[in-house]
């Protein structure tokens, strides 16, 4: 067993400490990675809180993980020592299913296993990136191009995929209009990925603060969600709709922005239910859809396309002394826009 | 004015009963249709009661209309005196925006002139098919294929085209498999299509006396959704649910009965929001989507498919002076499937 260094929530109320666990040896087709950058996501305090329920204690959250390989085995044909690699959300799937055939792990019938807070084949909690290194199926690793730095690349693994898939899945491209719902880590990457594709990007936020960033990073537009006119203005505008916002919000106000046959994609997962009015839907069939991440072989399309593009996320980069602080400025919504772990803090 | 005699509503409160009124005369691109029979819709009711608002009194309800051609104006080009003709449920549309050019009249974007309840461009109210007579111009104007029965064809043109089309836009076919929530007008018209389609059907019913007739109309499997066990068996099962229950239900545990991909086709429209959980869509990339009726050319097509496959409506003929009880019959869903005024009943 590989003894490994990490920073865990001991327990849902506990911040996050210092940790030692261990890792499995490196099999046949694994991939030992040196961790050198993990990004903060929202998700990880949801985990780390146990706010969805289900948590796994202890804890090492992080699943927006870049470092270097180290150590691979025997059977491994893809990566070699000293090659830059990165590992999103998922370490495994069944492979065997539709959705896994495809490429779709993250829709896995079995369920995909989650980097974190999931449970191995041998029974073993999966623990995350906010360690010094991981041991991963070389099927479920991506490589990331020289052009991307580390650092700037960790966030695309959660907060670029998960914004990237919708907007290839549903074709969104030139001639669209795009509304992006919330300017946090999912929406600043969403506005440079859009932008990227031709996309014209509006930004809904309900902080004006938000103004100059979202114009900075592609928005041809700005509106606020607090003001009613916004609402009206904006009536009918829009062929999809991205909503990042994990907060409950008011669904209906938003579908009505939607053009006949448009789409809203919830990326953003509020825990709690939002009142859905039909007739919003009926009269212009409308859809809401919700996507989650993306499957490895899109995951590397969406690394390289950043890459062809220069695209990274905004970051903040922190050593992982200051990760409960970090949680309480992502709480507060004050971060531009991801703060990432420099894992060589660790040590 | 062509002096017209039929049953309205005068107030939201009343029932229906006897009422002359006037019809524009016919201008040189309208079709005068002496109305043989006219479907009842549970549409008709709400809008005759105002539970939707906006009604406007005295209405004449009625948009599932067959007759025949009894005078055709000047530049008429597409009927002759004496053939049948088919009204739904809008006269008009502005013609001019992206649906209405694309066929899809249903969605202009200046609203579509409803068949009643609506008001022309003279100001005056359109009134509906319980009426011995209507003047629609003849691009609104349905031809009725004479392997159909006037009376079984009318439903079609509002029950008959709001669920072919969602299955047609969607491209439900073979190898999908699809439930149909509810089994009233709507969903009895949907078995009979998508059977034609190809279609697996399952038939999701509050109502163990429904199973009977779903197995007849051609379902393959009914499930009671008063047991929490067709929850669980029928997890993850349909490629597409066409929801056709107008009372208020929980959206959440039917978008649980779709695979990934899947998508919930609203075509019954509750009064009432109900709370949407967005776990269950952004998991498996699973939709909700609204639709309502169809254009004029895919009305058509639904008419032409009808004929093909031999589909009408199940009906039980009334005469007029039965109107209010067969209401009252609707509202108890005591009606195999579709009420059907005999207007001959009228003189």
């Amino acid at each position: 067993m590989l003894s490994t260094q990490g920073y865990a929530a001991m327990t849902a109320k506990a911040p996050l400490q210092p940790f030692s666990f261990e890792r499995r040896e490196v099999g046949p087709r694994d991939i030992l990675i040196t961790i050198t950058h993990c990004g903060i996501c929202h998700s990880d305090i949801h985990q780390a809180r146990d706010e969805w329920g289900g948590s796994i204690f202890p804890m090492v959250p992080g699943h927006e993980i870049v470092g270097t390989v180290t150590r691979v085995g025997s059977a491994v044909k893809t990566f070699n020592i000293g090659e830059r690699a990165g590992v999103g959300c998922f370490v495994d799937s069944c492979r065997t299913c539709g959705p896994c055939r495809e490429g779709s792990e993250q829709y896995c019938e079995a369920g995909m296993l989650l980097t974190y807070n999931g449970r191995d084949k041998d029974g073993q909690p999966t623990q995350g990136g906010y360690s010094a290194q991981i041991v991963v199926d070389e099927n479920y690793v991506l490589r990331i191009p020289s052009a991307l730095s580390p650092a700037g690349a960790a966030p695309l693994l959660c907060a670029g995929i998960t914004t990237y898939s919708p907007l290839r899945h549903w074709g969104v491209g030139k001639y669209h209009k795009l509304a992006v719902v919330g300017l946090g880590g999912l929406g600043h990457m969403a506005i440079k990925i859009a932008k990227a594709l031709g996309t014209e990007v509006t930004v809904l936020s309900t902080s004006e603060r938000k103004r100059q960033d979202a114009m900075r990073l592609g928005a041809t537009d700005f509106a606020l969600t607090s003001q009613a006119e916004t609402f009206t203005r904006l009536q009918r505008h829009f062929d999809f709709i991205l909503d990042t916002v994990s907060a409950p919000h008011n669904y209906n106000a938003y579908v009505n922005l939607l053009k006949t046959d448009g789409t809203m994609i919830l990326v953003g997962a509020p825990d709690k239910p939002s009142p859905l009015e039909p007739f919003p839907l009926i009269l212009h069939r409308r859809r809401i859809a919700g996507s989650v991440i993306g499957g490895i072989r899109e995951t590397q399309a969406m690394l390289d396309f950043c890459a062809t593009h220069r695209i990274e996320s905004d970051i903040e980069v922190i050593p992982i002394q200051q990760v409960n602080e970090a949680y309480e400025r992502v709480l507060k919504g004050d971060v531009r826009f991801r703060f990432v772990i420099d894992l060589a803090s660790l040590k």
